[in-house]
């Protein structure tokens, strides 16, 4: 097991969550070739740094490709990689999963993580798979619909008062100290849980553009490493451009692209309805910009309006997803991709998580009498 | 296209919803062999009664089938089929697919249901996603949480003042008039689309029992025709028991089969936290009855007391499931199985579905400064 800063280049032979420079690490390049499997775990085997322990999993990963319409005006052909039919109804689990699986296998009785919406639900529910303890730290700010989300798989839920950003850092050595593994949002397993994303996509299509919600960094991360490995082993001929998505309240990355510079620096007052990439100062964030330069991609953002009418949109084609999970159909008008290019947008969590911002639709009354006529009559 | 009333046998040429005396017809037994496919849809072509149209697909079904440990105390080896990563969350999304399928080739501009839940939201889905309109009838008690979980898909949604029980009937009659599919709990595509889940089953395992949470009946008749077309057509040694599972609030059919009657009554004031399968006259009750004079098979009650002792449990396991989904493992107990045998609990639909309902747990406050403390301090 070899694990590499992201940022300074500096080698661990054991497996470290962070660099001693404050970077995140990450393993080397898998290579490998696929086999016969029912899960996306099994065929791509050679490819994972730990042993995915089925006894662990709940069924992550090997989720439906499906071809939209939505990019039809566009003139390209679009694919939404449905991330909602996990088993907490987001990608987190696919990292979960893995994280799970190295922290029994290192011998941990309990496990973390910080998050108040998907990871938090994800950890708490591999932690009770696996019969660990959970301890999830929360923001003050968690509402209760996310709170009932995570606390009924029986973690143990502390809300912390304090910044949220020094939380990630303090729970990582805390946690070391008292034998906690903490497994947040750009942790090294993580990170190579989402490449199965990239695996899928590559069994059924040849991308061109793959857009991204991004957020910490660890999911835009683990779909580079992901297609970085294929093309290294030779079983595709390209890598698509990647596409990080960030909301404009909130775009710290985007900004630092645009910039030019090699180094994010914090975001002042975030402010978005997508509450699920609402990171100020992303962990990932400098290792996103370094990819950025390494394999070429696109920053873009989009503002709370878009996000709005492109969560509308894929409800309009049967995808209810959260607000975070739109923002790649938002930024694919403001893309001009060429006619005919295949893009995958990454639908990364169900709607029914933010049910309680959701809008009501109109609802009409009707007596059962009247019923014809309410049924003919088109509101 | 054949296909015959379950109760009196009268045989129709056209796809009728229902036979003339009132009770669900069914097709025909398919007889086939299994085939490669990433989907149940080809893997199973030889037994569905329409072609299943790939671009009105959502990726419904190939759902994971998880070894759970609340077995383990009864001797039992249990597997737990979690529907809930569906589409929009559901079982029902098979059913709603390929009666969708047929609806579009039938030339139906318009679909509709009769439902406040799960089969309201995954009509609308897929209405949505095939371009049709929806007509979704709720009832004048459907929750601002519910309404909002289908009205996103855009569908018509007209709540009813009425008796919820005729409703059944006189959607059927005037969609038939106006030219709306209307695809309610036993609609026999419906019926057909369960069938996917007992073909999953048997490609894993040779399951002794089947737990199903019964309302209407529908997904009851689903599964218990998918094994008897595995069965007949050789590929399966035998059918499992199918044990039907109802809330002890609203329970006719068991009712009906522990007096040994053939039909079952309206079930007067029903009363449960299992919303989703609190139908006190189910349209199927006596096609589910016809059922467990010819093949045998159990009908158990629970108490909601023991609904959320199992949802609870689940949810210690990682799945986090509505109230009805629970009733399987509920029953569990009761039925006192012998040792080692297969039993298969199918998990019908997300915690998420009903979460305004679900209990807060508990959550710890710490400040960033004593978080040394709230983390050793196991609460």
């Amino acid at each position: 097991m070899k694990l590499r800063c992201t940022i300074c280049g500096r080698e661990y032979d054991r497996p470290v969550q962070r660099c001693e420079c404050g970077e995140p690490v990450e393993f080397e390049l898998f290579h490998g070739k696929p086999y016969i499997g029912k899960t996306v775990w099994e065929r791509f085997y050679d490819f994972w740094p730990v042993e995915p322990d089925p006894e662990l999993s709940l069924g992550e990963g090997d989720t439906p490709l499906i071809r939209s319409k939505l990019g039809n005006e566009l003139g390209i052909k679009l694919y939404l990689k449905n991330e909602t039919v996990n088993p907490t109804w987001s990608f987190k689990d696919r990292g979960t999963f893995l994280a799970i699986s190295h922290a029994v296998k290192e011998g941990y009785k309990a496990v973390g993580t910080v998050s108040t919406g998907n990871m938090a639900a994800s950890v708490a529910a591999y932690a009770a798979k696996a019969g660990l303890k959970a301890k999830i730290l929360v923001s003050e700010e968690a509402s209760k619909e996310k709170l009932k989300a995570v606390s009924v798989y029986g973690a143990d839920v502390i809300r912390v008062k304090g910044d949220y950003g020094r939380l990630y850092f303090k729970s990582l050595k805390l946690g070391e100290r008292l034998g906690v593994y903490f497994m947040n949002s750009d942790n090294p397993l993580r990170v190579e849980g989402y490449k199965g994303i990239s695996f899928e996509i590559a069994e059924e299509i040849t991308p061109d553009y793959v857009l991204i919600p991004t957020s910490s960094g660890g999911l835009f991360r683990g779909v580079a490493k992901g297609f970085i490995e294929l093309f290294v082993s030779g079983l595709i001929d390209r890598i698509p451009t990647l596409v990080a998505v960030q909301a404009e309240g909130c775009s710290p990355i985007c900004r630092a692209f645009k910039e030019g510079k090699e180094r994010i620096e914090r975001f002042e007052s975030p402010k978005t309805i997508a509450h699920a990439i609402e990171n100020p100062y992303p962990p990932s964030g400098n290792a996103v910009l370094k990819l950025f330069r390494e394999m070429g991609g696109l920053c873009v953002t989009v503002s709370d309006e878009e996000i709005i009418k492109a969560q509308a949109e894929l409800a309009r084609e049967g995808l209810f997803v959260q607000p975070s999970s739109a923002t790649g159909i938002a930024a694919l008008k403001k893309l001009n991709l060429p006619e005919g290019v295949n893009v995958v947008s990454i639908l990364t969590g169900s709607g029914l998580k933010a049910l309680s911002t959701a809008p009501l639709g109109k609802v009409r009354e009707c007596s059962i009498e009247k019923l014809r006529e309410c049924i003919e009559n088109n509101s």
